[in-house]
């Protein structure tokens, strides 16, 4: 595990020393979080983390303590040291490092206008960068191509997810669950029992006067789960940080044959965006063909085709319409394919899946479907 | 309800037309949260908000359905009319409000340095602002005090929450509670049994090898709880959006020197804490004085004393040393008061609750307290 975080550091500064830049600093806090204080040193809370372009780091936690038994990485120095503030905690660990006079130091792309006017002033001594495009933009990037251990996370998610569908199933069939918060306890439970760290977002179960709602809300209530109509049950578990992310659409009771034809447009879309996912196909290829037989059938998709997954729930690669036509899929990408339909008064269908992208092709990792319930 | 909106709306738009702002955008999306398009709209989704200094105000919401359904709001203009392009649906709102050229337009404090840049070059005919010490910190402060609605929210989700601890106190001890995760559940299915759209945040429930952490990790696991030693359980509750925050530890068998030491300290400075939560103290009275009575002990306390809440668990008011001593306690104001000592050779112990600031001085709204486990 040692070797597997100083690579990714290594990375990381090799293409720093490539671009004259000498330190980056990345930040996970309330309302700025970010995946790579973990990706870079295993730390799962709040912290900062400055690294330079030698590979050497330095982590500042808010919890001391929760640092000594998890981070990997050789420094810790706590956030109580310097008062808990930011920046007087950033300048402390650039002086650690020993990052000279001059340095382009780069703060994170999402800082805010006036944090980094703060910045700015308060480090006349350095060249304070924050751009999209850049070192911040290249740990993205970096992320979005899983590693092996990252692909084993995944699949690990993925086979606990597969039994969590399954026992839905089954328990739904023999009248076991009964509302949609007895379904979102299942997954609670059986997630955590399976060795999780939880959901890997607050589970979405909407029956069918709700199911119209891309996200419904509330999130789940006492509300009959699964009843006449369509249903939808959006979840994810998060098996080491790594997150799956499916959704069901349970068809219960006769339906409409407007109910019926959403459902098999969705079907359609999900069968030819799947063998789009494919190393080389640009990203937005999948998204615009799905587009396309939604609006033959003059409907329309109001969210995304798809999204990577991985630290984060939804992170690079972008599936979708405005995807720059020259990025594409490439070996070791996780992304969701989720094509959808609602409509208030037909109810919602989405069908959700895993994929990961391999050399001989898309492999789907989960197993949504939609499920018929007589 | 109707009213209660417009008079938030109004109040603001009265501050901007003094301030010589004529529009001012808020955004409530992923990885920039903002409570302000539910506080003034009540839609409680990812959407774009712009209010204008005559308190007209245009909804772009990312679920047209859902909005429909709560926003109270004249206007409603669903994202995918924009291609899902956040400065696009920006520019079509500030031209549906009519905002004349040159007018000044204020962005969220909280948007990025690069994304201030797209939106300076998108929109020439504006001054953009992006300030901390403006629309959207008066936005802060106004949320800050609660109105007659607010409180009665808060006092219905205080309430959920002391029926819920008086549940796990009769639970544990009856040994129908044995892990972290049977707490957590238990806390789930009560709250939105109780008409809650669901937690605040997600629970935290540390036994004796694990409530050494602020925020232990993960939040909760299948192990004993409590067991021998102190065990923490934070959680709190969401009743139409409003947030409580709670801690209790548990004490079971018998406890060390050290371990009944650090619940005598933490009791200490709840009780003088307590009765500094009163109209006209400076916030950082209390927090200075936790501080004194932890010192005398050689002991620090790693985070705040307290924080306000409602739409968002942590928000304004902030009580801790390095808060403005100018800034006190108003009527209307809730914040927790939640002292708390660490150790990963003691444990963790934590009390907090949650204080409504009146006239007649503190109001404790929630009953968290520390409990013997013989």
């Amino acid at each position: 595990m040692n070797t597997l975080f100083q690579k990714r550091r290594a990375d990381l500064a090799r293409w720093m020393a490539g671009n004259n830049v000498q330190a980056v600093v990345f930040e996970d806090t309330e309302g700025r979080r970010s995946p790579a204080v973990r990706y870079y040193t295993n730390h799962p809370e709040d912290a900062i983390l400055v690294i330079n372009n030698k590979a050497e780091a330095v982590l500042c936690p808010w919890d001391e303590n929760i640092a000594k038994q998890k981070a990997v990485i050789e420094t810790i120095v706590p956030y109580t040291k310097y008062d808990r503030t930011a920046i007087k905690a950033v300048g402390a660990l650039l002086k650690l490092l020993k990052v000279p006079e001059k340095s382009r130091v780069e703060i994170p792309s999402i800082t805010p206008y006036p944090v980094f006017l703060r910045y700015v002033e308060a480090f006349p001594q350095y060249d304070i960068l924050c751009k999209e495009e850049y070192t911040h933009h290249f740990a993205v990037e970096q992320r979005q191509v899983k590693d092996e251990y990252e692909i084993s996370c995944a699949r690990k998610a993925a086979e606990i997810t597969n039994r969590i569908i399954d026992t839905i199933e089954t328990q739904i069939k023999k009248g076991k669950i009964k509302t949609e918060t007895d379904a979102a306890l299942l997954i609670e439970k059986e997630c955590r029992a399976a060795g999780c760290e939880g959901t890997s977002f607050a589970t979405l179960a909407a029956g069918p006067s709700r199911s119209f709602g891309i996200h419904c809300f509330p999130n789940y209530t006492d509300a009959q789960f699964p009843a006449d109509g369509l249903s939808i049950l959006d979840f994810g578990v998060n098996y080491s940080g790594y997150a799956s992310d499916v959704t069901l659409t349970f068809a219960k009771g006769e339906l409409t044959e407007e109910q019926e034809k959403q459902i098999q447009l969705v079907e359609k879309a999900y069968d030819a965006a799947l063998h789009l996912y494919e190393k080389g196909v640009p990203l937005r290829t999948p998204a615009l063909k799905v587009d396309e037989i939604f609006a033959k059938a003059k409907r329309k998709m109001p969210h995304s085709l798809g999204h990577g997954m991985g630290l984060e729930i939804h992170e690079a690669p972008w599936i979708r319409a405005k995807t720059e036509p020259e990025k594409t899929f490439q070996t070791g990408m996780i992304a969701s394919l989720e094509p959808g339909l609602y409509d208030p008064a037909i109810g919602g269908c989405r069908l959700e899946n895993d994929i990961l992208i391999t050399d001989q092709g898309p492999e789907v990792l989960t197993r949504s479907r939609i499920i018929r319930i007589p």
